[in-house]
């Protein structure tokens, strides 16, 4: 054995100076996400932020995430540049839901062999994301792990905190029956559905992500990178105000499995599937796929990427508030006596 | 393509029941972690907690980690078990190094195909690395990804947030020249280098996880698995006693990486390797693998998993308060004039 030579670190697949190449290439990105009460830079140990100082009584509200199976649609693109910034408004969206609004986040990226610019592709859609909502990015980790991923290939998942006043908590606990369902419409996958999207596209369809989408416009990669609304800007105002009972973010369970979570005992979720149009996207994805209904609206947000309850009387003025917000809404359905369970009908 | 059978989610390869099924063997785990300031329950959307009553003007201190390949170890071994405690104690660590103590904890673990107990045999080691640092774990996410991951592998990831008051954040401005440095022992490689050691041990060795390790106690799977230790009990004492001016945790980077994180402007630290004698575990490493001395204590702790900077003066009693806690410290050096770079002398 004495005639090999000395192992590093380096030669087992860890580069720490790639690594720290690459934290400098993201300096200015995180610094750009900085608030006032962002107290820390990188490269310390933990992030450090302060609770603004007019809380009152307040209550963090976090979620961990991850982007799934799109991303794979992204290495098959070569594009990295938005996938981070799906997670952001994945994330940003799970705790709006509670009546939090974003303070800061961390990301998380798994990677086989660190590549000039990709993590700096990465990272900038995260810190896109975190700008775009207000959001500090205030750490995360780069792991380079050899023989844990592919060639080309990473994970990605983030962290998000929030904040809500404890008496401001949005729980569904005042959703009544006779309650209007008020839906605001996704862009399109968002990120859920992608193992079974990529099985009927890739697959099925035998289409490359640079082959058009049918019936839409744009490539495979366009459609199925669309990035993942975040609903903070146009929600957040009628949380405040009061007006929304209860809010339901459509992620991986769909309709069928998301509304519930929100639901009081003795109540039901009907939505009346005559209200809209199920986008394009989904529609070729069913007939392509041979998918049963029910099974598409476990898997997809069939074109509903929030649910909001609000009492009946003030539908008409939620849907009109929410389209001068730039969001398409529309009463996709309304609560019923039952048990805690979704009912689709009209299709 | 009509003879083609409809696809579902499930043959995509995603099986939403299996998760639900997993999700409920966790949740009597999850909520054993509660503590008075959780507000939520598994399955709402975000996790709630509430900002202790009796802060003043709290700061958040947040960051993110995964175990690297250490959960390489863990599949060789078919051990679950650990690996979570190693994630939580990593990240308590990562936080008390600023004066925080854990609030809560959200892990995500990226898994090819969710195979029964294995999610929940993890999640009850991060469930018990929560309890023992009194930290609830508000949430996580299971994410089952077809093609990402190898059948029987996963990653694990958490993000820990906790809190210190704004006046006693510990970020070793107070360090000046002349202070020394008290090391607390690691009980072996923690979570760092193991791309390196499974190298050494593996390839060039030739050991399978059940052999003899040399010159230790156990197995292999013993050694390498053995859990990275949580220094909060231990620590926090003399952190909120303002006897601490600064702390650095040993990980990636080793000694040479992390102690100059905490550094101020014209100080360096120099330690005399001859005030402690390197564990055997890395001194098999070293010699097996031929590895130079500085590569290391760049890869490894080399038995050093907390560094800490106290008045000289106070260095005795603390060394000794250390082990009245029940560790393993010394005094392995001191502040000198320099820039912000770590000298190792004495060997």
């Amino acid at each position: 054995m004495s005639e090999q030579p000395g192992l590093s670190y380096a030669a087992a697949g860890v580069d720490i100076d790639a690594a720290h190449q690459a934290m400098k290439g993201v300096a200015a990105m995180v610094r750009s996400t900085a608030t006032p009460d962002t107290l820390s830079e990188l490269g310390s140990f933990g992030g450090l932020y302060r609770v603004p100082r007019d809380a009152k009584q307040p209550v963090l509200v976090a979620s961990t995430d991850g982007v799934g199976t799109k991303l794979k649609v992204a290495f098959m693109a070569g594009r990295h540049g938005t996938v981070g910034e799906d997670l952001v408004n994945h994330c940003v969206n799970d705790i709006l839901v509670q009546g939090a609004k974003p303070l800061f986040f961390l990301d998380y990226v798994g990677v086989g062999k660190l590549e000039p610019g990709v993590v700096e592709e990465l990272v900038s859609g995260v810190a896109r994301g975190c700008r775009a909502n207000g959001c500090a990015l205030l750490g995360g980790e780069t792991a380079e792990m050899p023989d844990m991923y592919t060639a080309g290939e990473y994970d990605l998942a983030g962290t998000i905190v929030g904040m809500v006043e404890e008496d401001r908590v949005l729980d569904g606990r005042a959703i009544r029956p006779g309650d209007a369902i008020v839906a605001v419409a996704s862009n399109g996958l968002h990120t859920n559905g992608y193992s079974l999207a990529r099985r009927i596209v890739f697959d099925r369809m035998g289409l490359g992500v640079d082959d058009a989408f049918p019936e839409e416009e744009g490539s495979v990669a366009d459609v199925l990178l669309r990035v993942h609304k975040s609903y903070l800007r146009s929600l957040y105002p009628l949380i405040e105000a009061g007006r929304i009972r209860g809010l339901a973010h459509i992620t991986g369970g769909g309709l069928v499995d998301n509304v519930p979570r929100i639901l009081p005992d003795g109540a039901a979720a009907r939505f009346d599937l005559s209200s809209w149009t199920v986008p394009s996207v989904f529609r070729v994805l069913r007939r392509e796929g041979g998918v049963a209904r029910d099974e598409m609206f476990r898997a997809f947000n069939m074109g509903v990427g929030m649910a909001a309850v609000v009492p009946a009387p003030d539908a008409d003025a939620v849907v009109r508030d929410l389209a001068a917000a730039g969001e398409t809404a529309w009463i996709a359905g309304e609560i019923v006596p039952g048990a805690r369970d979704v009912i689709l009908s009209g299709e």
